[in-house]
């Protein structure tokens, strides 16, 4: 049982986990207590942060704004935050491979991780999941898909498990085809049906490659070899996920589709359930709960992220790498929605997969595949 | 931890439980060894079982079928097979309140129960979960529903729930008002759509009287008050309960409508789950679950349990009771389908609820309600 209160450590405060994380903090201020903070672009909101919750470290993003708030910037100021002694539990939710660096740090400093961003597991799961193993830290994911099966496999073994199913909404475009696809607009893409998340993972729903992403995710995580993870479309996304045992009984997770619900979880594990503010679900207000096969011809970077899987080495850091790019230039308007897939296809196809054994070896695969990604979007936009 | 092999007594042999019982110990025949048996009526049946099995004691019902097979017989018989030196789990599915002694026994002799029969609880619940307490025996359900709620509560502590939601199917009558209740057949009654299960609790199933039973189990087995509990209507019998956490994460059990898989848990438990040759569920073959609110103004029967628990004291008891003489008379064609509960609302009414603190005063209130229910019956026949 961790100590009353739990000092964490948030990186990425400003963002959409991070915000909602300061929420949670909000409701059980006797139990939480934040001790550090570290941010990228948004530097009013990370002032009031810090005005609020006085934390014991901060760090920032550029070295510019770090000398105007006086406080730590960069990596090395992202794994202060993420290492400062009276943490016990760090929340990582820094965009992307920036996540991984303090992920390690905290790990090694003997923090309890609570993982929101997705980057890390993807690209870099066989290190982050053995420097865990070696430091006997645990990982308690924010996802709310991970949570679900986190929440599913209390008191169980992951040899009694048979399949984990991961549910998906199936996004804003499920139903459509490659031809309904040739003209969406950014804003359409950014309309997800039931989820309040960032823009990056909004168009990664939409294009059903966040739900790659958490096929490797939940392997790492749990253990589980891509055999025994199936994807189940579930368009009212009420089960956040399930969990079918050897003896065919299935354990799922369900509620209203609010991300402060597995932050909650995660930031008081392996402490009990506290009543909170949020709204409640109920049976009532959604009488069906409907479900479907997900269309990996029309929505072909789930399909992309299977193969990076069964690749593997350094295929799945080339995807997340490659998809980056993609997304970036769709949301800057300069690749059409439905040639994200021609992006990361092809640069995944020009990769040679290679094992990797250290971080470096990451970011320089992963610094390769964004400048060939880049040609491609040039390629790919028409 | 149980030893291994986990060696188990059944009550209740013959019927629809105990032949499912034996179904699960075939094929785990390494870890369940059968060392009691008693049944009822199918003496056939049970010397087949006694062959195949090899128990080290036997009994029947009745003291003429005892001298035929040379075994122990009734009350008496019933309590040895309960407490036999080599059992260390006892399944209980003996109908009616003739399982209240053996389970009494077994609980003072330290076995581990796994409770089929509804009316150990439903009439003696205060008796029996107080024996538990005191021997540190825990009651491990069989149902459906309580086995789900069971399994969703591993690894939490009670304090930790919101609100237990009962799911029930909503029985063959399901969407029919009373007047289309009028010329109810019995082999209409006795068609479950999902489940196959005895007579008695089929009809029960039809009338809702089984979720009210169920209501009052979930009450004493997790200690919940009747607040606490919401039943929801579920035709597909999938999720077959859930618990809501006072976090409002809610966790569900879910799977294919076999008895055998609740039978299986409660045998193995606390051991690990094992792999079965049962069906499996799928999400593509159940594309939609739908949820509705219970009809209490048709489905009488459910609002009279309600009403029963919160008179408390003897009113369960004598709910049970008079449902079952208007449940058999309804078998036996001499009591209209839709007039069950006013035989049991009218004997509920002429009760003057008494407290009770042993086993003999619950049998006395029974034999009260059943000779009052039958004459009911008489009044209620048209």
């Amino acid at each position: 049982m961790e100590k009353i209160p739990i000092n964490i450590s948030i990186l990425g405060s400003t963002g959409s986990v991070g915000t909602q994380t300061l929420e949670v903090v909000d409701q059980f201020k006797n139990q939480l207590k934040v001790v550090g903070l570290a941010a990228g672009g948004n530097l009013g909101l990370l002032q009031k942060q810090i005005k609020k919750y006085r934390p014991k470290v901060v760090s920032v993003k550029t070295e510019e704004d770090a000398k105007k708030l006086g406080v730590w910037w960069g990596d090395e100021g992202n794994c202060k935050v993420a290492t400062v002694s009276q943490a016990n539990k760090v929340v990582i939710a820094t965009p992307g491979l920036a996540g991984i660096k303090p992920t390690l740090a905290a790990i090694r400093a003997k923090k309890t991780i609570a993982l929101a961003t997705k980057e890390v597991l993807v690209a870099a799961g066989q290190i982050v999941t053995q420097e865990a193993v070696k430091n006997k830290v645990e990982i308690v994911p924010i996802d709310s898909e991970h949570s679900a099966i986190f929440q599913s496999l209390q008191g169980r073994e992951i040899s009694e498990v048979a399949r984990i199913i991961l549910t998906a909404s199936g996004g804003p475009f499920r139903g459509k085809k490659t031809k309904d696809l040739k003209n969406v607009r950014v804003e359409q893409a950014l309309a997800h049906p039931n989820w309040k998340m960032g823009a990056k993972i909004t168009i990664d729903s939409a294009t059903l490659m966040n739900k790659g992403f958490e096929v490797i995710e939940a392997m790492w995580l749990f253990g589980v070899p891509l055999s025994k993870i199936t994807v189940v479309v579930h368009p009212q996304s009420i089960i956040h996920s399930a969990v079918e045992f050897v003896d065919g009984s299935i354990l799922a997770q369900l509620g209203p589709s609010d991300m402060r619900l597995p932050i909650q979880f995660a930031l008081l594990y392996p402490g009990k359930r506290e009543v909170n503010n949020f709204r409640r679900f109920s049976f009532s207000d959604f009488s069906t709960l409907s479900f479907e096969q997900p269309d990996i011809k029309t929505f072909r970077c789930l399909g992309l992220a299977y193969k990076a899987i069964s690749v593997g080495k350094s295929a799945p850091a080339v995807l997340t790498a490659a998809n980056d790019v993609a997304v970036e230039a769709f949301l800057a308007e300069k690749l059409p929605f439905w040639r994200i897939p021609d992006v990361v296809e092809s640069t995944l196809d020009a990769n040679h997969p290679q094992r990797y054994s250290s971080l470096e070896e990451i970011l320089e695969v992963d610094a390769w595949a964004r400048s060939l990604a880049a040609k491609f979007v040039v390629k790919f936009d028409s």
